[in-house]
């Protein structure tokens, strides 16, 4: 299966014709950084400073961010900076000498969640997460199958990346791995193509261990409704003595709207919960919550020790942006902007033949076009009119809204009179 | 191989015993972390702040820090701390826009290695940087065979777990991997252990992916000399079409004395080198340089993308380090008084036969004892004395000081003048 290693990506081969002094500052990235070096947009951003849901670049220039969401609570939100502050200043140390800080963040998050998690190991990034919570389900159900989504992205670490099919240009999926179509047009269909991926590890002697799927079906193109259609497909994985392991690092930290977190959208029950990009509204750090016996299962042979994650500074960070998420209502903000923007986007989609369908929940959109080439195009022309948005899908084809959670009506109105004059034009090249 | 998890561990069954708000305080801690809660000491340290070489605890009593490494210019720095204010609350945002501070930091940070490692990928920790670099050795040489130490720690996740022995309670070497002793007693025999794992991985049809070792052998337990002994064994692994993979995270930025990296010290060349805990003073980064062609091998066919990495605020954090390293010359530093400690420790050997010998280089060094319990004895005694030192070794026998960079000679008059009461009681328990 051959595929598009980054959406909307700048050409490297353009560099020259950007003339002057970007040209000379996008050859030298390309020779520091080599083949992993990826910018986006046909003419790349600069930014210089970032406020709430605002960028700047070098002039100034106001950009609406639509797009990020690592700074989920506000680009640089004064909160979250001080508290940062206050304890890099202080004592960042790692967590083998008792601090209360990081003791008193684990129950506070933990209270958002089903009591059943009630252990939790930090670690840096949501791909450390991963990793270490597809080696406790290992461990845990002594199984190797793993069934993931046909261009899921779960994280860059070697293990986790043959999960991850969209990391790959051509994929093959490595034996002990199946891949289901996201349940994107069909969500009811789902539940078939896990039981027949089930079936088909069965058919090659291999025992099911974990479905791991983002609840939001983000890089393979947004799906949340309807609520519910997950449960299904969890008791089949629990039937099966497999675990599901709930990849929060998109839907968490009440993005979707109306809960904390994604698979609540379903009513389900995860094994093991994986966090990430919004814990520290963009200080890199992520959590791997499960059931105890789980985490015994693989702690009592191997030692699992993360310096820089469960330090003073993550859970001073990780506390200031529970803190900003109650304060301002941010739940109920994605839901209440979520909708106003997904019933503007549907308006949009009822004028122009370009939407074929709007997905998502909360603050997390996917809208679908006709083609990645007009997705790409629109993205471009959107740039154009200073306002920040993403590429998703298999095949490139749905435009990604997923702005810091602090968006209001205004910036998506902003937003929807910009996608308006774009599919307006006759031709959005 | 049965093997200890965790050196200097707190045993939890004594939790009780600490009484009071402790009691309370590790049992909680014990419920929220469960099987991966690790903490030092017979009885556990709680610090509220740090400054330069010292911690100070709940009481404010101060102790001497020689045995961290990650606050490796001092804890909490000003330099670095202002540096990370000020970028935080300016911009902090993945690297797929462009910001000249990456790519300047890339270039000064490369300006310190031989010119043909010249492509640099940013991460967040040393454990993402080793698992990357295994990848693109096994990439580049299109063979999978690794050798490390026999008590080697490269990091946590699933693939460079199975290259680390020490994290292992029960090692059992992948079919791809192959330990060799640590060059502690007899560096000479280094050579021949290694060319022996190749032989043995040839026997077994496996051709040389990568030789991956840290060049201070900081958790075998420390050794340095001769400088130069690495030569014939890096020479074996190239002529093996092998790659070898120089593991800074320990002994990089300045460590062991007169040179920036470890490797230096051999005069030998890797094909990769990775970064972690000292690079951003505490700031979760970590980088991979290697040379173009190896870096593309693998980024053509697999995306490679870190989200918290190569951002604005780690290059800030970067500066500030490398800044801190050369305005208050701590190379230098770390060559002078880790002379003046090593000096003072051999001093102690001669007249405390439970030291059989000092080993290291700069402010790396480790002080061989009898035995796994004489060290733990040492290690808690000295907590008593206020001083902070560690454990490494295969065995546990290892005593390791670590401290910040900017340790003087009258912390190491203090750190010896404690060691000695501790070998001079008659019995150190």
């Amino acid at each position: 299966m051959k595929q598009i290693l980054a959406l909307n990506a700048f050409d490297m081969s353009a560099a020259a014709a950007q003339g002057g002094a970007l040209a000379a500052r996008l050859q030298q990235r390309a020779r520091l950084f080599g083949a992993a070096s990826v910018l986006f947009y046909r003419q790349p951003l600069e930014f210089v400073r970032a406020q709430g849901c605002w960028l700047y670049d070098t002039t100034g220039t106001p950009y609406l961010d639509a797009y990020n969401n690592v700074p989920s609570v506000g680009h640089c939100h004064p909160h979250v900076v001080e508290a940062a502050t206050r304890q890099l200043g202080l004592l960042n140390i790692h967590s083998r000498y008792l601090h209360p800080g990081i003791i008193d963040y684990a129950e506070r998050l933990m209270a958002t969640l089903p009591p059943a998690l009630s252990n939790i190991a930090f670690t840096c990034t949501g791909s450390e997460s991963n990793d270490l919570a597809l080696r406790l389900a290992a461990k845990f159900t002594g199984a190797q199958g793993v069934i993931v989504t046909e261009a899921a992205y779960h994280g860059n670490t070697e293990s986790v990346s043959m999960v991850s099919p969209s990391s790959h240009r051509h994929w093959r999926a490595p034996a002990h791995v199946r891949v289901v179509p996201a349940p994107l047009g069909q969500p009811q269909e789902f539940i078939t193509h896990v039981a027949s991926a089930i079936d088909d590890l069965t058919l090659h002697g291999i025992k099911l261990s974990a479905l791991l799927i983002d609840s939001i079906f983000s890089s393979d193109g947004v799906c949340a409704d309807p609520p519910g259609f997950l449960r299904a497909v969890i008791d089949a994985v629990h039937r099966h003595h497999g675990l599901f392991i709930a990849d929060e690092v998109q839907p968490g930290f009440g993005r979707t709207g109306t809960q904390w977190w994604g698979f609540q959208r379903h009513q389900v029950q995860p094994d093991i919960v994986t966090m990430g990009k919004p814990m520290g509204n963009g200080y890199p750090m992520g959590a791997v919550l499960t059931r105890p016996e789980i985490l015994k299962s693989y702690c009592d042979e191997v030692g699992y020790f993360n310096t820089f994650s469960g330090t003073p500074v993550s859970a001073a960070v990780g506390q200031a942006v529970l803190d900003v998420i109650e304060r301002e209502d941010l739940i109920g903000n994605a839901q209440r902007v979520g909708n106003y923007l997904r019933d503007g986007l549907t308006k949009l989609a009822s004028r122009h033949a370009t939407i074929t369908q709007v997905r998502g929940a909360g603050l997390y959109l996917g809208v679908q076009v006709t083609s990645a080439v007009t997705a790409e195009s629109i993205i471009n022309a959107l740039r154009e009119r200073r306002v920040l948005i993403g590429a998703a899908g298999r095949l490139g084809d749905v435009l990604k809204l997923r702005p810091p959670l602090c968006f209001s009506t205004q910036h998506a109105d902003t937003l929807l009179g910009a996608l308006n004059e774009v599919l307006a034009s006759a031709d959005p090249e």
